[in-house]
Formats: C-alpha cells, structure tokens, sequence
C-alpha cells in the first residue's frame, strides 16, 4: 500500500504540535509577554518540515518515533528562533510571515529578540530533560545534542544568515556563495534534523552516512526550490510576498545561474537524495516521499 | 596563609580567557564579521565572576578545575551573550560597556543580533564537546546542561531581562517586582554557576543545598550592589554612565528601598552566604573570598 503523505504530515505534524503545547511555558505563566511571543511564532502555521525529517529518518532506522519527539520539538524551536530573529527590523525586517504579522509586528522588537533567545534556550532544557535523557544512551544525546547546537552556531545556521546578510543588494554574487548561505542557512539544520533521528535510533556508520548524503542534497534542494518558488508562486501561496528575494537583491539560485538551471540543480538534488537511501527498507518510504514532495509543494 | 584574592582571581582569569581563545572560532575563520563580533564582547575585559565561582564551587567540594573549565567559558559565553543582547538599541540602547563601544556599535545590530546567538549556541557546542562529556559521568553533565539552560531562559535569565524592561519608567515599582527582576536577569545565572561547579565535583545533597544558599544570596547581592555602585562610583570606575539607572527610571533597590537599606540588605546577604557554607573546610576559602570581594569591589 503506497503511503498517504498528506496524511502521514499531517499526523506527524498533529503529534509534534502537541508535544510542543507542554515543552513551552502556559501563555498565562509569568512573564507573560514573552511567553505569548514564543507560543505565537510557534504556532503560527509552520509545516514542522525539519522535526518530520527527524522523527522520520529515525523511523527508517527502526527507531522509536515516541522516544525521539523531544529533540524534534527541539530542532523546531531552534527553527523558529531562527525566523523571528531573521525577520528583525535590523534582519530582513519582514512584517509577514506564513501570512501573518511577524513576531516583532505584534510583540515589539525587544519581546521579539527575548523570545527568540529563549526558545534557543528552550530546546536545549528539552534536549537535557530528564525523560529524554533517559530514553537513550548517554551517549546519543550528547551526539544529538552537539550536531543540533553545531548546525545553529557560528559554523552553521548562523553563519549563513550573516553571509546572507552582506550579500544582500551586492552585484556580481557568485555561486559559492550563493551554496555557502543556502548549505549553511537552511541546510544545516535539515541536515542535521536527519541525522538526529538516525543517531538517536542507534544507526551504524554506514546508515549514518547514507543519511548525511540524503539530508545534504535535500536540505540543498528544498532551499533551491524556496528561492524558485519566490519568483513563481503567488503571494497567497507562500505568505510573503512573492518576488521579494528578488527586489532585496537576495543571493538565490534563480539570480546566479537562472531559473532553468535551478530546477535542473533542484531535479538532481532529488534524484541524489533517493539514492543515497535507495537499499533502506520500506521503513525510510516516509523520507523519499518528503524529498519529492520538498520540490511539489506550492508553498 | 590567607588567600591572595586578587592574585587567585587573576590566576583563574587567566586560565579562563586561555580556553575561551580556543573554545571560540578564530577571528580570521569565515565569517569574519561574526567571529570577530564574538570575540570582540568575550575579550571586552569581562571579570570572569561567574566562570571563577563554578570553579570555585567545584574546587570547594574537592572537584578538578582543570576538568570543570569548559563548563565555565559556556557560562561567560552565555553572559557576554546576555550583555550583547541588553546592550542593543532596542533594548537599553547602551553605547559603552566596561569603558568600551558595545558590540553593535562596533558591528551594526545585525551582527550583534547573530554573534550573541552564536555565543549562547556555541556554550552548548562545548557542554556537549567529547572531550568535555569524556570528564564526568553523564548524569553529571545532563544536569549541567540542563542548569545552565534553565537559568538562561525563560523562566531565568531572559525572563528576568524582560520584566526590566517592561518596568522601565514605571512609578511605584514594588520590592517584589525589583526582587523578581535581580534574582532572574543576574541572579538565576550567578547561582547556576555555583551549582554547576558543585554538581560537576560530585557534591552531596547536602552540599549542593548548601552552596546553592550561598548562590542565591551571592547573586542578589552582586546585583544590590551593582545598583549600588551605579549611583556611588564614577564614571571612570564602573564604565558607563554613573547614575544612568537612575536617569533612565530602572528598577533597582535604592530607587525602591533607599540607598541606606539597600546597603543593609546586600551586607546581611554577604552574612548568609558566608553562614551557608560555614561548615565547608579550608577549600570553600575562595568562596568566602569571592562574596566578600563582591560587596567591596568598585566595579
């Protein structure tokens, strides 16, 4: 029986929303304001891409979906972090995101900063909680622990928006560039969301590189696709308005090697992501489903 | 032999600022910008008061320093975070900081925004480092992790900083709301280092219970009297504006019970820090030390 995507999103999406209602301060808990910041960016409609990936490259593994949700909710807390920091005045100052007024729109810019700091901060009281760490080996959670922390940092997430940054308006980006912040910016924590689940299931050498490759080429792809879908989808598709990569001056695919190109690049992402798992069993069906699904989605 | 306090502290200064300088990417790794940016606010001439207690405090239950020094430079990663962020035009707008231009005057906001992101990432990259985690049964360093997260978020640190700002101006600030504040933006995380350094060493229930009275007398004090010096020290002393917590309407004890009582209150917490691990041997010294430079030091 081929499997139902939109379902299987949709449940997992379901199981990672209600985790998340416990893992994050009451919006009636003091300090108020900024418990309501951080609930507001949180559900405020993400499609939970990132911990999906995770929960299910620990499923094709034989991992136990339930044990792992913690540092899914983890991984989208960094995430979400990421957007409202991203979306600052002094950032990209975007005042929508998925449609909605951005965090600093609603909650003024220092709420917006605090509660970005502090959903940083949230994940990794989740990832040190004491039910979490006693669902595995000591030694998988210091694994996850420190590939999420290095995928967010310096060397990761963060610096690829810093780059992202000051390329933005410049003439002349070139393509290395361009993968650097997209590899960095977006990829990083894709590819370590995947490679969470495979360490957290226990996965041998040998699957943990299968994974690397196939999160690598996704997390690639699904940044390549975002920038396509910037200039051809609708401003009602995507919640921002369309073209603005555009007339920022934004270093995307599109603007460097055209747009033809990059749906070439993005195709053979995607042909790179399903072979790099091509021998796991009927368990990883979830993750070749999402990498295709990654380059079909209208939004 | 007495303690030398101020050779010790530079002693430990220095051992801390030598692991920082390899604990944090290099100034010419890319992105410059951010890098630079980190290591601008971590070199800034910081007193190093919270990572000399966690090793004190591990010292004084018979812990090894040299094992507890990552656990320490996370912790001043996390408060020169802490300062880049409340220095920020939309928080407290500070233009100096220990006599020097804050980070975002030097960097631009947006640098300063992702380099204090990047240092409160880059405190977990290393509480979570295999040399780090090789040192101390796991148990240990879950629940470090776990402290110092906890006190930097919502519920401590961040959570302290927001209600500063949102009492910023306000007439009538009650005692309670003061307390709330010292004990969350400074407090939480001062009194985290102790127990860090405690529960790195092995310490008993009984010492943990002890040292985290001290801690929490410690932090609140350090604070009473940080409110204190804005008012009585110079310019020059304190490096910024003597009385700009005053100008600027800030919560702080004198403004709420006088300077008379505030000076009371921070010496009878000096009396219960000192009590709490009264019973500790010779070891304890430098924290007896420490508590007493705290409420004489100038800035």
């Amino acid at each position: 029986m081929p499997l139902d995507l939109s379902r299987y999103l949709k449940e997992r999406c379901d199981l990672i929303d209600r985790r998340l209602e416990t893992a994050l301060p009451a919006a009636d808990e003091f300090p108020y304001s900024l418990h309501r910041s951080m609930r507001y960016s949180t559900f405020a409609g993400g499609k939970r891409i990132r911990p999906i990936l995770l929960l299910a490259a620990s499923e094709a593994v034989g991992g136990d979906v339930s044990a792992a949700l913690p540092a899914a909710c983890a991984m989208e807390m960094i995430h979400t972090y990421s957007l409202i920091h991203d979306d600052l005045p002094a950032m990209d100052n975007d005042d929508y995101r998925r449609g909605k007024p951005t965090n600093h729109k609603v909650f003024g810019e220092a709420v917006a900063i605090l509660a970005g700091d502090a959903l940083l901060t949230q994940a990794f009281i989740l990832l040190s909680s004491p039910v979490f760490v006693a669902s595995f080996p000591p030694g998988r959670i210091f694994g996850v622990i420190n590939e999420m922390a290095a995928a967010a940092g310096s060397r990761g997430m963060v610096g690829g928006q810093i780059v992202d940054m000051e390329s933005e308006g410049k003439q002349d980006l070139d393509l290395p560039t361009v993968q650097f912040i997209h590899t960095h910016k977006t990829g990083a924590l894709i590819k370590a969301a995947i490679k969470c689940g495979a360490l957290l299931a226990g996965a041998d050498a040998r699957q943990v590189e299968a994974l690397n490759r196939y999160g690598e080429a996704v997390g690639l792809a699904f940044q390549i696709y975002d920038d396509i879908l910037d200039i051809e989808g609708t401003t009602a598709e995507i919640g921002k308005d369309a073209g603005s990569d555009q007339a920022r001056g934004k270093a995307t695919y599109p603007a460097v090697i055209g747009l033809k190109e990059s749906r070439r690049r993005a195709a053979e992402l995607l042909d790179m992501a399903l072979e790099a798992i091509a021998d796991f069993d009927v368990q990883a069906e979830p993750l070749r489903e999402i990498a295709r699904y990654v380059l079909s989605r209208k939004s």
